[in-house]
């Protein structure tokens, strides 16, 4: 299931939100779990979500310590009832609540996904999740069918995704610019792990213990963002997956650098690699597709351009907000070009879809492929399914393993 | 008069708002005047206003035609008692509110500037005012003494300021690291004007009528943030000017190019390249600056990173967000290295800056060198003289002109 | 067997060829088989040997066609009677010549490097071929102990490696500069091949031919000089290998896409993409390597840079030419840093380094480690070797071989 | 007077010389004066020279001091006979021989051009002379007319003219692909002088000597290959000139910084910016061309690439090399795209064009545009006349100045 928008009446960010009688709305109610004090990925989605002032944060249970946790809240001037303890707390809370919310995001820990995605969906509200979805094929599938089941949004935050250029790959793909789709060559490599002391940081050294992470850590970490890209641009899945992964520091119990060869659905060619001890790479997401009538690259570190090469001719740097872009692009720009609008900006593009199909209630597939949409749990299990394929793979000397 | 904040005790975007007592404060009130439909550094001025929930935005008037200003401000969903049909309307409504405004933001065309931010200083709003600051040396420098009468903050938005890595320019300077100042090359030069069609354009035609605009285009509207940039990072004015406007496309009553030469303080040499007529340069702000130890080199297109050359070493890619960088930096940084933060955040920064400024009551200078602020109406009113004088030195064949 | 220099005595281009004497020594004498009209390669060998006077083209047969070799020949104003029809010709005469070649490069088709290199050994030449060695394991083993048996050189033309930057990366490691070495990233990725209409240009299709090219194409002829750089660089041999060849364009008989995983000696972590479809990138040759203490990343399209970047401190980047540069990379460098130099002079540094080995008649083992070197048929052996384990480990699925 | 070949017949490398009659010709002799031991621009002469076998060094006066010339041609291999100890040596022995010098190349410092290129003029050689052409405008005058009496050659080494993609900028112009030419911003600014203790090396001392090195430092250096490229690629004159120079340094008695505003004929827009003291550039020579259909970017640093922007669209990245390049281009074209050509390449592109026109005897003007020439002493003298006007310039406040 992938949420399509139907709506695409307002573009940029002066589209106007309406409800489905039509009826302008503003500040949609929305709640955090986990982003408390320190939480970079918490002020991320706090600044996109409020960007458009389509959301309106209203609730919270930001840290895993409710002192924390209220005391965060009530810097951020939020009412202090509604800032929790914990999330059990606040959705037993927001449940009871007439005005509740509309959409909570789940941004703690990988291995509590499951229990409070599903929660808050039984419970009827949208969710945002934060990737991986969770950390097991089972859970994975089990979270799916609980989103399917709840009629509620189940989104994924694949948040590379709002960035419009990414968008733009995506239009001309589907528009069938690329020709044939040939081959992919995608890379999220960095050097945050490369210094040791690293390992005894609590916010990072249990990413290394399987019981806690998982079957792995850069693959599922990095290297789900940079399959998803994959899938995303090209709106094919993994086919068969392939994986060598090492580590450059020894001694830890995880994967700190990944080689993944895979296929897309139809055959496309796909070459992924992660790594954490990259070191000199800052950040190091890489996105390159190349088919028979041009190729593309995309670096995150500098997202406002576009290399595309059509076969035959010189290379073109496409600049976000010119023009020439397709619509799905033009819809996610918001300020002149030149001007960077950065990673807030593209998760707000994020919020803002998921605001424009709360407030359409049209939940549904749509057939208008000229609008975007937020990566859904379909694509979160996806992504589970083959990070655990390639841990498995590579377990077993590098042999290619298909995904159902 | 530069307003230096006094308190550093928060750090990044967790750093808490008191007010003098002491006391959390949260969400002081904002209102904007133009910005409205349309209008980019309308958006962006929201944007980066609400991103740190310490200011919200309460009222406004938000266009030159009322109804339109009443249904921009519908769709952000205020309070429609507080959207206003004109600023006139809105200056003496909320002057009367017990909740008044706590800073009000000018972003009107230039000429309306100097009427609009003396308003609401002689009744007691803080005020920021986009650049440039006004039209003329006579209005700026009266503006500039209703401000110290008024002992309310006149700040200029000068936004590029509110860059990370700016800051470091300027910390690096304070702390000599670059030795003696020998140059500064600071260029603003794109394309847009390239097309003769954006002559008809509304938007922009009357920039080039000196009726309207005054005694310069480009100069005052790009160069004058080039030129600010100068002042900034190395805490010098201007003292001497010799310029060359000219016509890249015959015919237009105002440059669309200009070449500028001056000496900061202290003789630092200085030279400046503005154009609009430089197809094919997106944005085009750069800025080097080089002294006796070293030499840096900053683009704004690419803001995260800083090219720092010491003398008789290799050249370092700074990035925002490293732990080396100084603590002006610091504090302006928000998320992870190599995640870009754009634009909007730059002006977060300066609003943060300003929330803190007001919070704290303390609007006189401080010692406290180590914290940043934002540009104030001195500075607005020196780049007011220094594109004039360089109109005037143009005028007379590139003779050199001092500034007072 | 890999020759090192053992007088230093010169510098840069100025260095003064002697022989064992101590006799100043101008202009060996030096053949070229193939390279003729149309040949790039053969300019760039020209060019490159000629370039410090070192060595003189006196003979040559340029072409399979006797006529045009001979037309050639002329146009290069060479003795008529050194212009040969076949390399046999050449052969014959040219061994009974008192006024012998000094050294005879082969760069021919790939097919014919083992029947050529060996004949000309066998009679006593020295022998520069052009990669890759052969196109069989068992033709390389045989050359390989062909020349151990002449006691002449038989480098191969592993042209980057004459690259000052390079030359600069393998110095840093043997200062033990990057600490232990962990990861290697290398790329041989471009788009020559991504047009179909290729397959049918005479100069290109046989080499989708596996009777003609062998087990492999793009990993044979690109990625060979990509896993060199591997090896060159750390000085230490492959030990593993485990590859996916693909084919972006469907029927093609040859790989024109491989994705390859290896160990180096002692457990580095090695990473290969090669790829003619690569649609949008120009050359494509860029190696990185992280160790525990820093990491490097070059890029062939701008060889003249180097990014260096020290554990936890910015990115450096190294200019060739610049005075901190160590002394093999001092050594290669010809002009002021700044003014490119390009492939001819990367490939006169190899030339030199020959000369001077011929000059000194000191064809053993150097312990001189800060002379630079020249790939010698044992490193041309091992790449044949990596690259037909390579093939099999993609044709038996992934599998995991093991070098000797 | 602009010399221009008649004869494309060869294209690339490949070129063969052929002279009046027809017959092929090989190895037009070449001597050199000054470039010896320690002479980064005399390895580029000799090298580009050398490189398409159409010149071979014969003969030279290497060095002020006889035995180090004469040492120095030793080394090279020369016959002692044909190597001098100083240039008037030389040029009464040359003048003797029945076998004489083809073209002599004066790479002696500037204030000793005039008199040793007007000598070997005088006595019927043909000569390129490295820039600036002289010192003074009067023995530029008076170089210009013994050039024009004599029927001979008289270059002017403006190398980076040998460049491909500047020869691609010249093409574009001329076939009116950027519509009217409206402005030029070039650079040549690095940061070589920004150590002082540079102005104790002997090497560089004196071009701050007024006595010694005229009238300018880096705006004769530098400047003159900056402003050339300007006149070079639109084939237009300066008209107009106003500068302003500037010390970095204190107490330097000549200018190590100039900012230079000119008009071209037709009234295109000239800026230009030099500077010794911009620490952190490393050779900072940059050359863009705005018009209405289009603009160029050039960075000799990376001098394979040129920036293209048509009017209303995207930048394309065009590469030397590539099938799309006008006949100017191809023909300077040697390598394949990607593999960086260098400097010395762009020299022996000009050495070509010099033993083409040399060996057609064609000396006057050709009408086939579509070849290309090397800069003759008409625009060296250009140059002079230019750099003086600028120093007045200066020294009159930034007055602007005619050029006749």
């Amino acid at each position: 299931m992938r949420f399509l928008l139907a709506d695409n009446a307002g573009c940029g960010y002066r589209s106007v939100l309406r409800n489905p009688l039509g009826e302008l709305m503003t500040g949609l109610s929305w709640g955090l779990v986990g982003g408390g004090e320190g939480s970079q990925i918490g002020f991320t989605h706090r600044a996109g979500a409020e960007l458009d002032r389509k959301f309106r944060l209203a609730a919270g249970a930001f840290d895993i310590q409710p002192t924390r946790s209220r005391a965060f809240g009530a810097g951020l001037g939020l009412n202090p009832k509604r800032v929790y303890g914990d999330w059990r707390e606040m959705l037993a809370a927001e449940t009871r609540r007439q005005d509740r919310l509309d959409l909570v995001t789940v941004a703690t820990p990988n291995a509590s996904h499951f229990e409070i995605a599903s929660a808050f969906l039984n419970a009827g509200f949208h969710v945002l999740c934060e990737k991986p979805l969770t950390t097991t094929r089972e859970t994975a599938r089990q979270l799916s069918e609980i989103a399917a089941a709840s009629g509620r949004i189940c989104a994924v935050n694949f948040g590379y995704t709002g960035y419009p250029m990414v968008r733009q790959m995506r239009g001309m793909v589907q528009r069938g610019e690329l020709g044939d789709l040939r081959l992919i060559k995608s890379e999220f490599a960095a050097g945050f792990l490369a210094d040791t002391e690293i390992d005894k940081n609590p916010r990072v050294g249990w990413r290394f213990d399987p019981e806690k992470a998982g079957v792995s850590f850069v693959m599922a970490d990095m290297g789900s963002h940079a399959l998803h890209m994959a899938t995303f641009v090209t709106g094919r899945n993994v086919s068969r997956i392939c994986a060598d992964f090492a580590n450059g520091v020894a001694g830890r119990r995880l994967e700190d650098d990944a080689w993944v060869a895979f296929r897309l659905q139809g055959g496309i060619i796909g070459r992924l690699w992660v790594s954490g001890v990259a070191l000199g790479r800052t950040h190091g997401l890489t996105f390159q597709l190349f088919g028979s009538k041009g190729g593309l690259s995309w670096k995150q570190e500098h997202p406002e351009q576009l290399q595309w090469t059509p076969l035959g001719e010189a290379t073109r740097i496409l600049e976000r907000g010119s023009p020439h872009l397709h619509a799905e692009a033009q819809r996610a720009n918001r300020i002149t070009e030149g001007h960077p609008e950065g990673m807030v900006l593209a998760f707000a593009n994020i919020y803002r879809d998921l605001a424009e199909a709360i407030a359409s209630d049209q939940l549904e597939h749509s057939t208008d492929s000229a609008n975007w949409a937020f990566p859904d749990v379909e694509e979160g299990r996806h992504m589970v399914d083959a990070v655990c394929a390639a841990a498995e793979s590579s377990a077993e000397g590098c042999r290619w393993l298909r995904l159902s």
